[in-house]
C-alpha cells in the first residue's frame, strides 16, 4: 500500500481524489490510498472530510506518504511545498506548469538527489500524453521544431467567435459563466498560459531552461469580429498558436493569433477545448497528439498516468540545465501576414506595399466595406515594423489589423 | 556496448542500419553495434556489405548478439527466426504486424519466460507513437473505443482519387511507381493490413487475442468517381476507417471506406500516407495521434525507440491472453449509410426505405445524372440488408453503392 496525499481540492485535485478511490485503481501495480488532502476550504458532506487538512505539515512531515500531488497551482506556496516534498524523500506529480517553467531545472534536480521522482504530464496539454510523447522521442532523435494549440481556454473563446459572430468580451463572460475561463483571465488570453507550456516542452527538447518570459506572446483579446470575417474569407480560422523553431542550438519561439487555413493545416479542425501538439523531429518527422487540454478527469488521468509511472521504477530520464537557452533575436522572426487597411490607400501605400514585399501583395476579397485586405509574403518582424511605420506616415490609411499566418512548416 | 542485428535489408532494414550508424546514437544510453544484417540478396559496394549474412544461424548463434531487428515481414521464416532469437535470449523488436498480430500472445510470454523484450511500435502507425501512449492509458484506464486510419497506401489512393477524379486501378498503378504500393497490393487494398493493425490495438485494450480473420473487412478496390462526387456533395471524403468498441468484454470491429465530414471529424485532415489513432477512455476521454504512417526513417525511428526501451530497463507491460475475445455479431453493427440508386425508384422502394428507417430518408443532390441519393439514419447490418434485398426485388432500380458514414463517437 502507497500513501498519497493531494495539495488543491479544486477541479483538477477532486479529480485525482475520485480516480485513485474508484476501481481504476485496481489497474495500477500496488494500491495507492489518498491519506491527506490540502485546502483551505472545508467541505462539509464531501467524501474528502475524513482526510481533509488545512495544514501542509500533516503531509510533509508524515513520512509515510510518499506521493504527493500538487495542483494548487501558482508559484507560492507551491514552490516551497514542492521543495520541502521533494527533500524529505516524497515524489511529486503536478499540473503546475508555472511552477515546472519556472524552477522545473532545479526541483528535478533536488528530486533527481533524493532519489524520487517529479512528473508533471498533466502541465501540458492536459489529457493528451505529450511529455511522455516527447520524453520518448528526444530518448534518440533530436526534436527541432514544435508548434501547438496549448490553451483551452482562447481556444473556446476563438471557436464561439468565429461561429457565433459575437464580440470578445460577450465571449468571454459567457465562457467564465460555462467554467471555460477564469475569473482572472489573463494568464489565458494574454498567451502566458500558452508561453509556459511552450517553454517546458522547449527546455526539454533542447536541454536548456527556456525562460518563457523572453517568448515574444501576443494574446487574443484584441480580436475583432472583423479579423474573423477576414479569416473565412482566407477559408482560414483564427487559432492562438504556440510555435518554435531549435537550430543550431538556438531556439526562435513565438505565441501569437494566426490564420490558420482549412483543409490544410489539422490545426483547423481542433476546436473547443481540445489542444493539439505537432512535434518534428530527425527521424519521425512530424507526429501530432491530439485531446482535450483541460477539463477534470482527462488532467486527473495524466496525473493517475504519472502516479503509474512511480511505482512502475520508470528510468528517470526528465532533466534541463538551469543554464538560460540562446533565443533568436525576436525582430528575426518570420511571418506570411494578412494586413487591413481601411481609409484611402494611397499609390505611396501600395508602392511601399510593393517594395518591402518584392512584388504587389495578392488582395484578398473584403467583408468590411471600405477596407483592403493584403496578403503579405513570409517577411522579418523588423521588415514588418518599417512597414508600418511607413504606412503611418501615409495620414489617410489606418491599419485595422495584422494577423499572422501559419505556416505548418 | 551492445550488439544487435537486422533481419531485411529492406526499405525500413537499411532506414534502421542507417540511424543506428548514424551520430543519433550518441543519445542512446548505451553505444548499439549492428553486428550482422540478413538478407538473401548481396548489395554490393551498399556500407552494409561488411556485416551482411545470407544465414540467419550467423545471427541467431551469436551470443554476443542480444537485439535482435526483426523487419522481414510476413509470417514464415520471421515466426521461427523470432522464436529462437528469444528462446536464445535475444530481445527481438519488428515492424512485423502479420505476425504480432497472429502469434503476439505467445512470443510475448516466450520473451517474459527467457527474462528479454519482444517490443513492436513500428508495427502500427509507422513512426506515430500509438502503441506506447496506448501502453501509458491502459496502466490507469479503460479503453473502450478505436477508430484510425492505419494504412497509409489506401490513405495515398483514396486522396488522390478525391484530388484527380481518377479511376481506382490508375491511381494503384501510378501510386506502385511511386513506390507508395507494393506490387501485390491486396493486403493493403483489401483492408487485411488495417485489420492486422486494429487486432493489435485490440488485444493489448482487451487483454484477449483479437483475431484479425473475424474482423469484417472491406476494402477500397470497387470505389468509383462517383462514390467521390457523392462524398463532395455531402462535404465529406472517404477514408478506409478501422474501428472498434469494447463493450463489456465484447469487442466490435469494423474495417471498412467510410465518409468523413470535413469541420467535423479530424480524420477528414489526415491525407496521403498519414496515420491517425483515436483512443477513447474512462479518463482521457478521446485523444489522437497522428503522423507518418509508413517509411523508411519514421519506421526506423519507432524501432529505434524500442531498442531505447530494451536499453533503459523499462518495465516489461505488454500482453494479452491467448484466449480469443468474444467478438459482437456482424449483423449488429450499426452504420449510417449513403445509399446510391440509378433507374427508376419506384414507391414501393420509397415506402421500404421509410418502413426501415422509421421515416422519409434525407435526399442529397446527386452529382450523377439519373442517380438518387438518400442518408440512411444507424441501422443494424441486418436490417440494410434485408434492405437491400428489398430494392433487388424492384427490377427496375440498381444499388450503385451503399458508403458507411464514420460517426466520431
Amino acid at each position: 500500500m502507497i500513501f498519497a496525499a493531494i495539495m488543491g481540492y479544486g477541479v483538477v485535485g477532486s479529480g485525482v481524489f475520485e480516480l485513485l478511490e474508484s476501481n481504476t485503481q485496481t489497474k495500477l501495480s500496488r494500491q495507492v490510498k489518498v491519506k491527506r488532502v490540502l485546502d483551505l476550504r472545508a467541505f462539509s458532506g464531501d467524501k474528502v472530510e475524513t482526510c481533509l487538512t488545512h495544514s501542509p505539515d500533516d503531509i510533509l512531515n508524515d513520512d509515510t506518504i510518499s506521493i504527493v500531488v500538487e495542483v494548487m497551482g501558482g508559484l507560492n506556496p507551491a514552490y516551497a511545498y514542492t521543495k520541502r516534498a521533494l527533500q524529505r524523500g516524497k515524489s511529486v506529480v503536478t499540473s503546475n506548469k508555472e511552477l515546472v517553467s519556472v524552477h522545473g531545472s532545479e526541483l528535478l534536480n533536488i528530486a533527481r538527489a533524493n532519489g524520487v521522482r517529479y512528473l508533471f504530464e498533466a502541465s501540458v496539454g492536459g489529457g493528451v500524453p505529450v511529455i511522455r510523447a516527447l520524453r520518448h522521442t528526444l530518448l534518440c532523435e533530436d526534436v527541432y521544431q514544435i508548434a501547438g494549440i496549448l490553451n483551452g481556454t482562447t481556444n473556446y473563446i476563438l471557436s464561439e467567435m468565429n461561429s457565433l459572430d459575437l464580440p470578445f468580451a460577450e465571449i468571454l463572460k459567457q465562457a467564465q459563466e460555462k467554467g471555460f475561463a477564469e475569473r482572472e483571465p489573463s494568464a489565458d488570453i494574454e498567451g502566458f498560459d500558452a508561453a509556459r507550456k511552450l517553454s517546458i516542452l522547449l527546455s526539454l527538447s533542447c536541454g536548456k531552461y527556456v525562460n518563457y518570459s523572453k517568448i515574444p506572446t501576443e494574446g487574443i483579446s484584441r480580436l475583432s469580429a472583423d479579423d474573423f470575417a477576414v479569416a473565412r474569407s482566407y477559408d482560414s480560422v483564427i487559432r492562438l498558436i504556440a510555435k518554435a523553431e531549435i537550430k543550431d542550438g538556438v531556439v526562435e519561439a513565438i505565441v501569437a493569433p494566426m490564420l490558420v487555413q482549412e483543409g490544410t493545416s489539422m490545426f483547423a479542425g481542433v476546436k473547443d477545448v481540445y489542444n493539439a501538439i505537432m512535434i518534428t523531429s530527425t527521424a519521425t518527422d512530424n507526429h501530432m497528439f491530439y485531446g482535450r487540454g483541460a477539463g477534470k478527469m482527462p488532467t486527473a488521468g495524466a496525473i493517475a498516468g504519472d502516479i503509474a509511472e512511480i511505482l512502475s521504477g520508470h528510468e528517470d530520464d526528465l532533466k534541463w540545465s538551469p543554464d538560460e537557452a540562446i533565443m533568436a533575436d525576436p525582430m528575426d522572426i518570420v511571418s506570411s501576414r494578412v494586413l487591413r487597411l481601411s481609409g484611402h490607400v494611397t499609390d505611396k501605400t501600395i508602392s511601399t506595399l510593393e517594395n518591402i514585399c518584392g512584388s504587389q501583395p495578392s488582395v484578398i476579397h473584403s467583408p468590411t466595406k471600405g477596407q483592403s485586405v493584403y496578403i503579405l509574403p513570409p517577411i522579418k518582424e523588423r521588415e514588418f515594423l518599417y512597414l508600418v511605420n511607413t504606412i503611418q506616415s501615409d495620414k489617410g490609411v489606418k491599419i485595422e489589423s495584422t494577423q499572422r499566418v501559419f505556416a505548418d512548416r
